[in-house]
C-alpha cells in the first residue's frame, strides 16, 4: 500500500498537472496514491481541500506532493501557504516569471481553458475528425477515403481502431481504418479501394501470440483466433505491406500515444507544425 | 505571422511537454508557431535539432523558446549547451532535484515511456473501454448497460459520442450513451432500458440554436434540423431529465475534456483517485 498521496490541483480539469505530474514520478521507482483535485476555482474550495491535504499529512506522516496548476494568485497563496502541509510544485510559477521577461509582457493570469478552447476552429476540427474517423471504422465506407488525413491498415484486432479514433482526438487527423482480411491475401491484391491513397496509407501489425490472444477473448476457439491463422494473417498482410511499399509498426509493444506520433512524423509532418 | 516558434522537444512522443508549455502560453496574448519534435532519443538527432533552432532563430530574428522533457543527460546537454540559440524550459530538471530529496531517492532519468504503459492493466482497461463505448454507441447495443461505469443521455448530436469516447480513451471509463428521441417524449418517459440504471446515468444538452445549425450540417432544411424541433426536443429532454433526477451539463460552450472531468467528479468520484 503507497503511504504517500500525489494530489494533482488545478482550477480547470487538471490534466495539464496530472500529465506532467505523471512524467515526473515514471523517474522514480515510488508508487504513490494519485488523487485529483479538478476546479478549485474558489478560496472556499481551496481551503477545504487543504484541511483533507493535511488530514492525509497526518494519517500517512509523510507530507503529501502537489502538482499544481492554478493561475489565480489569491486562491493560489491558499495552496502554497504556510497552512497547507504539503510540498507543493507550482508548475505555472516556475516558468512564467522567466517568459514575462523574455515575451515583454505581463501574463493573464488565466489557465489554458478548455472552455476557451470549445469555441476554436482547432475544436470543431478535433470533433469533425472524430465523426469521421467512427464512419470510416472497419472499412465501413470507402467512398470518402480521398478526404482522409491517414488510412490506416492492417488485420483485423491489431489496433488500428484506437488509434484512429486517437489520431482524430488528440490531434484532428482524419483517420479512416481499412482490414485486411483473408479474400486479399488470397488474391495476394491490396483491397482496391486503398490503392489509390497508397501514400497516404500506414500499416500495424502485431505480433501473432499477441493476436491469437486478443482473438481468443472475442471468439474463443473459433479458427479466427487460432494461433495458426494468426501467423499466417500477419505474414500475409506484412507481406502485401511490403510489395506496396507500405510503411508499417508493430502494436505489440507501443501504445496509441506512440504509435500515433509516429504516423503523424512519417505521414503527415506538416502536422507537427502549427 | 508569428515571428516566435515554440518548440516542444523530447525523447518520448512529447505530450507532455506539449500539453504544459500549452498551458504556459495560453497565459500569454503571444501567438507562437508550434513545432513539435518527439523521439529525439540520440545525439545525432539533438544535434540536427539544434540546427534546426538556430537556423529559425536566423529567421525570425528571437531565439525560439524550447520546452524540454529529456531525461537522458548527454542528449539534453545537447539541448542545454551553448551552441543551442533558444530559451530552453527544461521541465524536469526544475522539479526532479527537489523530489529525489524529499523521497530520499535518485531518479531513474527515464521519461514516462508510454511503451512501459502500453504493458500495464491501466492501459488494457482503457482499450477495454474504448471498445466498449463504441459497441454501446448511441444505444446500439442495451444489453450490457449494466457493465458501463457511465451512461450519457441526452438528444441527438449534443455531443454524447466524443465525450464517451474522450471519458474511454483518457480515463478508461466504460461510456455508454443513449439517445432520448421523439418517441421518448411522445411517451413522457425515459428509454426504459435506462430505468434500472438512473443513477449512473449523466445528461447532456446544448443550446438549441447551436443544435439547429450543427443538425443542418448533416441533414440540410430537414425537420429534424428545424429550430423549432430542436427547442422543442432540448425542452422536452431537459423535463425528462430533471424528472427523473439526472443532472445534466450544456455542451455548448464546454470543451469534451471538461465534460468528462465533470463527469467523473459527480458520478464517478471514486475514479478522481487511483
Amino acid at each position: 500500500m503507497p503511504n504517500r498521496s500525489v494530489f494533482y490541483v488545478s482550477d480547470g480539469t487538471g490534466i495539464t498537472a496530472e500529465t506532467f505530474g505523471n512524467s515526473i514520478l515514471a523517474q522514480f521507482a515510488a508508487k504513490p496514491r494519485h488523487v485529483r483535485r479538478p476546479f478549485i476555482d474558489s478560496v472556499e474550495k481551496a481551503d477545504k481541500l487543504v484541511s483533507e491535504i493535511n488530514e492525509t499529512f497526518e494519517q500517512e506522516g509523510r507530507r503529501p506532493i502537489v502538482f499544481l496548476t492554478l493561475a489565480n494568485t489569491e486562491i493560489r497563496n491558499v495552496l502554497t501557504g504556510p497552512r497547507c502541509k504539503a510540498m507543493v510544485m507550482d508548475m505555472l510559477q516556475a516558468f512564467i516569471e522567466p517568459l514575462e521577461e523574455e515575451f515583454g509582457m505581463k501574463s493573464n493570469h488565466r489557465v489554458g481553458r478548455f472552455s476557451d478552447v470549445a469555441k476554436s476552429q482547432e475544436y470543431s476540427d478535433r470533433i469533425e475528425a472524430i465523426n469521421f474517423s467512427l464512419a470510416h471504422d472497419d472499412g465501413q465506407s470507402a467512398k470518402n477515403l480521398a478526404m482522409a488525413d491517414v488510412i490506416l491498415v492492417g488485420v483485423s484486432r491489431c489496433g488500428k481502431t484506437p488509434t484512429s479514433l486517437y489520431l482524430a482526438m488528440q490531434h484532428g487527423i482524419k483517420a479512416a481504418n481499412y482490414p485486411l482480411i483473408p479474400d486479399d491475401f488470397e488474391r495476394s491484391q491490396l483491397p482496391s479501394a486503398l490503392t489509390a491513397h497508397k501514400r497516404k496509407c500506414f500499416g500495424l501489425t502485431i505480433d501473432p501470440d499477441r493476436l491469437c490472444q486478443i482473438r481468443n477473448e472475442r471468439r474463443p476457439g473459433s479458427k479466427y483466433a487460432a494461433l495458426e491463422n494468426c501467423r499466417y494473417e500477419v505474414n500475409e498482410a506484412e507481406a502485401m505491406m511490403k510489395r506496396a511499399g507500405i510503411s508499417w509498426l508493430s502494436s505489440t509493444h507501443k501504445s496509441i500515444e506512440e504509435i500515433a506520433t509516429t504516423i503523424l512524423r512519417d505521414i503527415r509532418p506538416d502536422r507537427l507544425i502549427y
